[in-house]
């Protein structure tokens, strides 16, 4: 814990109480930090947007991103004003910033209606067991589009 | 397996090789199917948009939020050319299609360098040893803003 941790964990408290004062969505709230100063941040924004997505992390990252010109947060923390749900701690894998804090956990958001608990319950059942089931076909001629990225010389990996 | 999900699967696979060739990302697409016609559809779009949350499912489900206007995907089926990776996983728990059918597996896509795996295995982990630490502070603070949400009349639940 530092000074900083709490000067930014605080703004993405507050963002948690603005976004549904603006009819935006949940009460949760995120910013992306890098050298000092905030580079992205966002409130949920699931209902007023349509967007299934749009929590505070997924968009806090997108907006650091979109900001910083990369799809990697390098040397960038998360505040964030509740522990991530997996849609979101999986994002923070893929952009990779360099350690995350937040304030509420998720048995307390479990307390208000979002119950991020089943779905890591539902993460390590088989996929045919879920509650929403997931079915495979055709991996042959998926494999395809896998050979074939394979062979592009010079793509941008990620 | 119907005749229908032969017959979307492929499209979400042709999707997995039309990305890569307009340089938009990675090998993966994905379609959403309502009432038998294709209401979202995309291929990967990570490094072309600097988006790191940009995977086809992802795109595919705010793409068919968007056009159906709504958060929820009832009646829906989601196509993807490979296995989702957790943060699409969670992304699809939160859109609520009926089903999921896929092709390739994540064995084959960690075999072309896209480890899922890793942040599968990296969610059962206690918040503070993960690869990207996880630390927690000012809970009471940020109960504040659970509490004010109780007290919101006619929001939106989602």
């Amino acid at each position: 814990m530092n000074h900083q941790d709490i000067q930014f964990l605080r703004e993405a408290i507050r963002l948690a109480h603005e976004g549904p004062a603006q009819q935006a969505g949940g009460p949760f709230g995120a910013v992306v930090v890098k050298n000092g100063e905030i580079v992205g941040s966002s409130f949920n924004r699931v209902p007023s947007t349509n967007d299934p997505t749009a929590h505070a992390e997924v968009m806090a990252i997108r907006d650091a991103c979109a900001r910083l010109g990369t799809f990697q947060l390098d040397g960038c923390i998360l505040y964030a004003s509740c522990e991530p749900c997996p849609m979101c701690l999986g994002a923070i894998y893929w952009a990779r910033p360099d350690r995350v804090v937040y304030a509420a956990t998720q048995s307390d958001a479990a307390a208000i209606g979002f119950d991020d608990q089943f779905i890591y319950e539902q993460i390590e059942l088989p996929p045919a067991q879920r509650s929403i089931p997931m079915t495979q076909l055709l991996r042959d001629e998926a494999l395809g589009a896998f050979v074939a990225w394979t062979h592009i010389e010079n793509k941008t990996e990620y």
